[in-house]
């Protein structure tokens, strides 16, 4: 079977190679791939500048935003062959840390988890792959290729999962919030904070495109201007960063309105250097009460809220987030992102038509 | 009876003045002062830089950290005459925001509470005072003097409140804290800490007075390094920054472990400039699932259990935090703090014995 590998640290060494079809092991599902979503994390990969290969293995199967259907499972499965999974991308090392232990893994506190496409794990860009019951997903199949959006969605499952957790320390009835940036996480954390009934608010650079109309079909407000212009205005209860600049995460934190809670979700790169009024940006966060909290990756609970969340959506508004699907043997075109993309998928068989 | 009044906003206005007693309206408690605990709060009011006069009254009666005994109570209280007690600082406004409608007054949304001593309210600093017995708390009457500690452990115990209930949005089981500045606040955190059975240290700037002895008697780690060292070798889950000094905040936030927690106290001025390098912040913030919340104020649960931590502390370790006792005759001598001071006491009647 084929699949999708590069040489981590190696820009350009990616490559559709033919590899042995897997084989499940007690207790695994054998999934058929049906698309594979590209996002930020595998373009710096086959970029070379991120992403660990197996232990004992040069190359990666990259690929960790995963749909397919299964082939084989256990006989005591709830999941049958014909039934849509997604694959959960991190993996407790075997020596859990406590969260780990936990199912927490999401929240690894010693730093040995694994992630598949990405850290010493193979990845979902293969026709074939297996994966334990216990780490796959069922997806809604009505659902089709828009089930790609799970692992996407599971990141803002958790993300929300948080604040909300960080909010209800205390008296907490939220009206609004603000997302910076109108990409696949910034719009479904869009589309479930419409879920929550809020009145949202997306900021991003793009004025033209298909984001404003993303926005809006949500019923929810697109902001094309200064960050602090629209905080002034609206003083979000709720802000969910999802771009990683610098400049966007400190105007987000002093432009809450009391009781704030900002969720940092976009991974910036280090040595951003900024003025910052340290004194003040202090002083508010103190007398507002205000809380900023990161939020990575996603475990088995954020994994299922996400299905839920996507199976309740407009169907042609996830449509419309999934701007261009590359069949596998066109796998070039997904490495370059075009300024109109949302999300692009990379399909299997015969699910690219 | 004789009361400390300031004119907000003016320098060097403070001074002792005859003001007719008070009378306790229905269902207030009528107090008799023994002491009141003076702050950075009240010193920035008698240097004119902060504090509101009552509507109407150009002069306010100072002091929110209160200690008294109760003449005349409500026949169905459950404080009688001889009680020791003391007055919570913050009120609702009139009309309510939902969190202070819900008793949160510390999370108020509007801004619109008044403070004892501080906002649109007089404060303790009087021979003879009035609370409602719903903002008044008991104190174990053991305590003597030390029970003039209950309101900066109030907002400690608030800020310890807050983070165990950030932390328990996930798998939590902390083992370490830093406190940075060992003042009232850091070191009433840091008995908090032993009292969790938590690994404590402490950094402040000096390295000699009374403070290493006090950090080193709860069984603590006194620390007099710059921040980072400390933080490089302990990793701690918890940081509670009771200073504002803008260069310990963020040292703070990048120094946790995984899923580090910063509960910020300390207030800092404005316009404390500071060059951050905000993109590793916020990678490590994300990438970690580090919290940072601030913290201020405390409200009623938080009076009761800064009342229970009190009452189970080792008492000389208490006496230890009053480094000086000052009759309201020599109030003068409270304006200027002295470098070895912890925590200075005005004391009434006869309580400076």
């Amino acid at each position: 079977m084929r699949a999708l590998t590069a040489l981590p640290g190696h820009a350009g060494s990616h490559r559709v190679e033919e590899r042995p079809p897997p084989v499940a092991q007690e207790g695994e599902l054998l999934v058929e791939a049906v698309a594979v979503g590209v996002c930020g994390t595998d373009r710096e990969i086959l970029a070379g500048d991120y992403g660990w290969a197996p232990p004992g293995r040069e190359r990666l199967v990259i690929g960790h935003e995963s749909l397919g259907r299964v082939l084989e499972a256990p006989t005591s499965s709830p999941f049958s062959p014909g039934s849509t999974v997604v694959g959960v991308v991190r993996r407790p090392d075997p020596v859990p840390c406590g969260a780990c232990a936990a199912g927490e893994f999401d929240m690894c506190r010693n730093g040995r988890y694994r992630e598949r496409g990405i850290k010493e794990m193979d990845g979902y860009a293969a026709e074939r792959w297996t994966v334990p019951e216990d780490f796959a997903v069922a997806v809604d199949p009505a659902l089709g290729l828009r089930g790609v959006l799970t692992e996407p969605a599971s990141v803002v499952a958790k993300a929300w999962e948080q604040i909300e957790a960080v909010g209800r320390r205390a008296w907490f009835s939220p009206r609004s919030v603000l997302v910076t940036g109108a990409g696949p996480i910034g719009l479904l954390a869009a589309l479930m904070g419409v879920q929550r009934e809020l009145d949202v608010h997306v900021l991003d650079r793009v004025a033209d495109g298909p984001k404003p109309d993303l926005v809006s079909d949500l019923g929810a407000h697109y902001h094309h201007a200064p960050m602090a212009e629209v905080t002034a205005g609206l003083q979000p209860d709720i802000v969910i960063e999802g771009t990683g600049v610098a400049s966007l995460v400190f105007d987000g934190i002093s432009g809450t309105g009391p009781y704030g809670i900002v969720c940092l979700t976009g991974v910036s790169s280090g040595g951003r250097s900024l003025q910052v009024d340290a004194g003040a940006l202090n002083r508010e966060l103190v007398l507002e009460n205000d809380a900023v909290i990161g939020s990575v990756n996603a475990n088995q609970r954020h994994f299922e809220l996400a299905a839920r969340a996507l199976a309740q959506a407009e169907p042609g508004w996830l449509d419309g987030l999934i701007t261009r699907t590359v069949p596998l043997d066109h796998y070039e075109d997904v490495v370059e992102p075009d300024p109109a993309d949302v999300k692009v998928v990379l399909t299997f068989g015969d699910a690219h038509e």
